[in-house]
């Protein structure tokens, strides 16, 4: 039998504002007046940038009100704290939405797939658009709609006006669902800067490199040729700056004189399905609260 | 595009015997003699046991004979090293074949089928045999057939004879496709002594801890109550002796208070389809070489 | 230039005690009406037991009072909360003291002293003892006392006796020390009943294994013969059932199968600096709450 | 009692050289023929360029000769495969001698001291070079000298003159020691071109960094400011392109928003201790084959 963590009924409180005395105490006085049992609580101060950063979990029992009235009366508590907090507050009633971008690498729509339907990934998975065919069967049968949106290949003379199409289709599709994520599960083509606006703090990609290193094309092969003894992928919001935006999570394996580049790609992927599904589920979680091009973490 | 390693067109050769003086030479001397093209070799020499392992990998296109001719002649160099010599010789265009059993835990299976769809695992998944019914759709959107086999509940008063029963049906299942593996993606139901016996050498089990640690029933709750800081999983060879089986592979991640025993169900996942995924790889390549309860693993 | 991160004046709160709404509301608004700065938070509630743990690291300048009168003023706070409470206040101008108890295998000491020589460990190592000779000259070098405690041999037929008066000894140098840890940095002697109660909480072992696999001696040996892919190590409080208290901190490193039990000897010493360095910072810095046979680390 | 994997008398054999049919045969018979017992053996074919790479050990007293003629033997073998082939003979009766250079930073050099005074690390450290003063008393103690070599600060106006000095200094104290390990243990100074040059494939240093990310000053800085998940360390061979040579081994530990760039400089150092240890072990050990900008490690 699958056994579940957080089938409770909750609700997710995450708050980034400067750092003053107090702002623990008003949070948790306003928490403990309403009744509200607190079952995780994440709190980080940054030294640099002296900004405060919390991410409270309440059991939605607990608390005489719904989603929509901790809604309001939070709106309040950090309306006082400062007029440059920024918070949320998810009810995890509500099964967050997501839409995957794919292209000819499966292996991470595949895993994606599989995690979705055991149950594992707390996501409700909108659609998948690909850019190629084919596997619109695999993922029906997964009961998840499949969009083929082509793009012009590289030689066409057609191309930007192509591209400029084709995204527009992926836009539609993808807003249609006003997903609360927006994965690029190795997606070959590189989103337009209005899409990285209008998506801005929803799209992750996965990069198969350990960035900074190796951004851009084929980084497995620029890893082969600098020589390095491990290799990594990175999970990280989508901007306009190519592979230069805030970091959800990376990690790295090993490999040795015997591994070419192509070993490299296939052993590659273990990493990059797990970095991927990870940093999704942060986000998808609310654990992830971005600061200028840093991520505070709640894990 | 998905670029895979070892298309080419390959023998792989592997050898265990009593160490002596002059094996290698034996060995690199008949296939120098032949004009053979060795890409990738392994050698080991165990001092505790006092015996010799190898594994080589020969482009085919070197030799001027087939696999048969092959094995014939190797035969020949094997028994001059000596009585005892073990060996095998396998060609990479004949795809290994594989059987997956099944429970309610599905991560593993997911897992591979994504693996063996995409490519990325050289494997012919030949048949799924589940104890529980409601997968059959998506396995066989990816291709594979899916089996049906119900095991007799818990109360059940039939409960041993209706085991019996079910294990003969799947035995049939599993024998009618002659697999280089049988693979126990997760199945919760423990083989019986004819079965380990039969599948000797073949039957891979993956292990939700990292044993000898947790052996048994409900691995992650005994590691929960001990309060250890990492949780693994291992992959091993299936014998009578339940979870004691030569290991193949082990792995393991990070814990923290935060993890309640579910969070531990919940994450060891990730190391289970990582350490099946690659014990069942080596197992498919060849790489794995059994000597007692110990193995040698040629990565 | 040697860079430290936390060499401001700090006051290390730590609370214990049964979950209940309002505990993290009354510390911080305790916290937030004197004024105090919090630059490091923990909570934990533990849905297991029903336990709610907290560290809060406090900038001394910000109060306007001494570590003393934080202490009665906290007791109170504490009182408040419950009868059950358990808390402590550090004081971070106060060093942390250590006495290390070592034998024959070195690495550990080597270690602990470079890390402390260089301030890289927030630690006074106030003495070494050890139980056998030729340590002294390295040991003194890096300003530390060095006292040799020989233990009786293995055929010594006054072995018991000779135990009893040796460990006498070693009480008395420790006890002289008043150290807040006591750290068996592979001491291979058996630490007698009364001397875990006399130090609980304060005495740390490193174990080189991954606990709970191979207890007991020789575990490098052990592995090898169980083949293992993985080994580690443990540092743990000591506690009178062997090798079986509350679990600090565990590693592991990878082996294969050309390593011999000697070379996992060698290897494993990377793992045992590591794990034990790591779970001694921690234990000086608060980091560490015990409850029954499991630690809470707020890293 | 320390148990030593390899104290047993034996020659390591290394080559490098263009891939045919028929090197391993060569090698094999050679040594089957002599009566060699090979204990440990590597090979590696690099499909990308062609060249073939082997370290082979064999018990010395399996031979009938001694190193030298050994040497005179083998070249003969060498020169017969092709005019391209490099090959080494080593005699582990003759122990390696290292010469360590170090600055402020000493967290690798009391590493080192402590590896090599438990026997650990297979070397004689022959001398410690220091740019300041104040470690003379902990090496010595160590029974290894240490030389003070003054390098004039950054306003000093003779500045560029008094570094050629110091360096020409510390060139005299290395090469009296005919060093086969030049170990840049966080030695601060950037190496002249020539000196690069004198040592090459000898001078081994460890940077901070992960590379190719954050080469140069300050990298633990550059990784805050990046706001990457994992930091790391770099051993590699020194050349006249700053933190470009052949890397030898990489290794990396997690961090997160907790950690200040002071936080990363304290956990950096444990794994830069470990990635240079190794590193240098696996050069002492003739493990470690340069070709072009890459290395193969037979470990």
């Amino acid at each position: 039998m699958t056994v579940e963590p957080s089938t409770e009924h909750r609700y997710v409180i995450t708050l980034s504002c400067p750092d003053t005395t107090g702002v623990v105490a008003r949070i948790s006085t306003f928490l403990a007046d309403a009744g509200g049992w607190i079952v995780e609580a994440g709190y980080h101060s940054d030294p640099s940038t002296g900004w405060f950063f919390t991410r409270q979990v309440v059991r939605a029992d607990s608390l005489p009100f719904d989603a929509d009235e901790l809604r309001e009366r939070f709106a309040a508590v950090a309306a006082a704290i400062g007029p440059q907090s920024r918070w949320t507050v998810s009810d995890t009633a509500v099964p967050k939405r997501a839409v995957v971008l794919v292209s000819k690498e499966t292996h991470c729509l595949h895993d994606l797939l599989g995690r979705a339907s055991s149950g594992e990934l707390p996501v409700s998975l909108e659609a998948v658009v690909g850019n190629h065919d084919g596997l619109g069967d695999i993922v029906r049968a997964h009961g998840v709609p499949f969009h083929h949106v082509p793009f012009p290949a590289a030689g066409d003379p057609r191309r930007e006006a192509g591209k400029v199409e084709s995204f527009e289709r992926v836009r539609e599709i993808v807003d249609s669902h006003e997903p609360d994520a927006v994965v690029l599960a190795r997606f070959m083509q590189v989103l337009p800067a209005h899409l990285c606006e209008r998506w801005a703090g929803r799209a992750l990609n996965i990069h198969h490199s350990f960035l900074p290193s190796f951004a851009g094309a084929k980084p497995y092969h620029q890893a082969y040729a600098r020589g390095v003894k491990l290799i990594g992928a990175t999970c990280h919001y989508v901007t306009a700056d190519l592979d230069a935006g805030p970091i959800v999570e990376q990690d790295v394996i090993r490999v040795d004189h015997g591994d070419t580049a192509a070993d490299m790609v296939r052993r590659g992927r273990d990493i990059e399905r797990l970095v991927l599904s990870r940093g999704l589920r942060w986000h998808l979680e609310d654990r992830v609260l971005v600061h200028g091009n840093r991520t505070v973490v709640f894990r």
